[in-house]
């Protein structure tokens, strides 16, 4: 198998950099296809690591300063896993983040990063949308990618009517109730807009839209801070009902 | 004045796209050496403001597609407006945001944005750091960096020794409080460090030390959500502090 250069049609993609490799090699060691390292790669606990995973799922690692420079054309990388896309469903019953077109690799990634430090594992994509799979997307995500389940649907009708329970929360900046005065009903799919565009005003419908707070001084936040923002509130927000004492189970 | 591709070492630097120069010649007239638009540029409410903001700051204005192109070499932009850079200092009796080393543009950007969101406009940035003056910095700020105040450093005890008077806060996943459970005492710095490294043991000794809660899923947050989160937060308790009638002048 000749490895190219990545683009959006092909059929396997790869994680550049150790944490997201070894993230690969542990949520998906069935799809690793191979490992390339570099000569200046010099992680002894990187090497045993990959070794050991290698050899626990059979797939084959070399050195090859040649492929990843072809790989990695900023030369930026010594580690390079590469692995078979795979196709992922969400749990009907989970909550949901939203994203409406994702524009920018960085911030997708950055929000499954979030994702998974706040413990939410759906992620629904709404087409036309960046590459959940692009090398740079997952390298932004630290490789949280493989850590969340995550689907995509043409528009946000399709979404609907596949979850058809689940409380809409549009998060605007024109939003009806603020972040930590909204009551979230479970199971809910918390809606963000693309970067440059927001939300069309018409998701101010579709369920109760939430704002954050912030200053006249801003336009509106960029994308993965809003969403980080709701997630740790939400994080927070459970953790403090199950430090409540009258959560706990009765002795 | 030939314009040449921008480096560290040149003393201007060029906002790209409309929003950020829009915000640039409002915030920074003195400063604007001239405006460009490419042919392309299609917005007429954005024009009229250009030409608003050359009638009463006296700084030329073109279309120069070729220039545009030169400057801009991903051509994805159409306006962009050249400004000599310049030195700021912070207010000595404000609250102020460290980052040690920050090292990527997008996040040192969109901390900028963050800050001008949540009413804080002090940054102090200890070297090494990735360039704030940078055309993709600026970028991410959406032209934050006009609104706030900076200042660079050779490293904390430096920082320090000019504002003896604040407490500090570093920001560290093994932080010895949480966030909503930690009492910021004014002045403060909140701290926060490099993308990759972040903050070394030894600032555990330099304040109260303060964490985010997270699960064990990931390594740590990304820096501009790390920094999202706290500033959010802050301006929440301040707000909220303002809206609590205790706190109110009496009728």
């Amino acid at each position: 198998m000749k490895l190219k250069r990545y683009d959006k049609e092909s059929d396997y993609s790869y994680t550049v950099g150790l944490y997201p490799t070894i993230e690969l090699l542990k949520a998906k060691p069935e799809l690793v296809l191979r490992v390339i390292t570099h000569s200046q790669f010099s992680s002894v606990e990187g090497l045993k690591q990959i070794q050991s995973h290698a050899e626990r799922s059979g797939f084959p690692y070399e050195e090859n300063d040649r492929l990843i420079d072809k790989l990695c054309p900023k030369r930026d990388c010594l580690v390079i896993g590469v692995f078979k896309k795979y196709v992922s469903r969400l749990e009907p019953a989970g909550n949901h983040v939203v994203l409406v077109n994702p524009s920018n690799a960085g911030n997708l990634g950055t929000v499954m990063r979030s994702m998974l430090a706040f413990d939410f594992h759906d992620l629904a994509v709404l087409e036309p949308a960046t590459d959940l799979f692009s090398p740079s997307t997952i390298r932004s995500s630290m490789g949280a990618l493989f850590g969340i389940r995550f689907e995509h649907y043409g528009d946000i009708g399709e979404y609907r009517v596949k979850h058809a329970t689940h409380r809409l929360y549009p998060f605007m900046t024109t939003g009806k109730s603020e972040l930590d005065r909204t009551t979230f009903a479970e199971p809910y799919s918390l809606v963000f807009g693309n970067e440059s565009s927001g939300l069309p005003d018409d998701y101010e419908r579709i369920g109760e839209s939430v704002r954050i707070a912030q200053s006249d001084k801003v336009d509106s936040l960029n994308l993965a801070i809003t969403t980080g923002i709701a997630l740790h509130h939400l994080y927070r927000s459970r953790h403090a009902e199950v430090k409540d004492p009258r959560h706990l189970p009765q002795a």
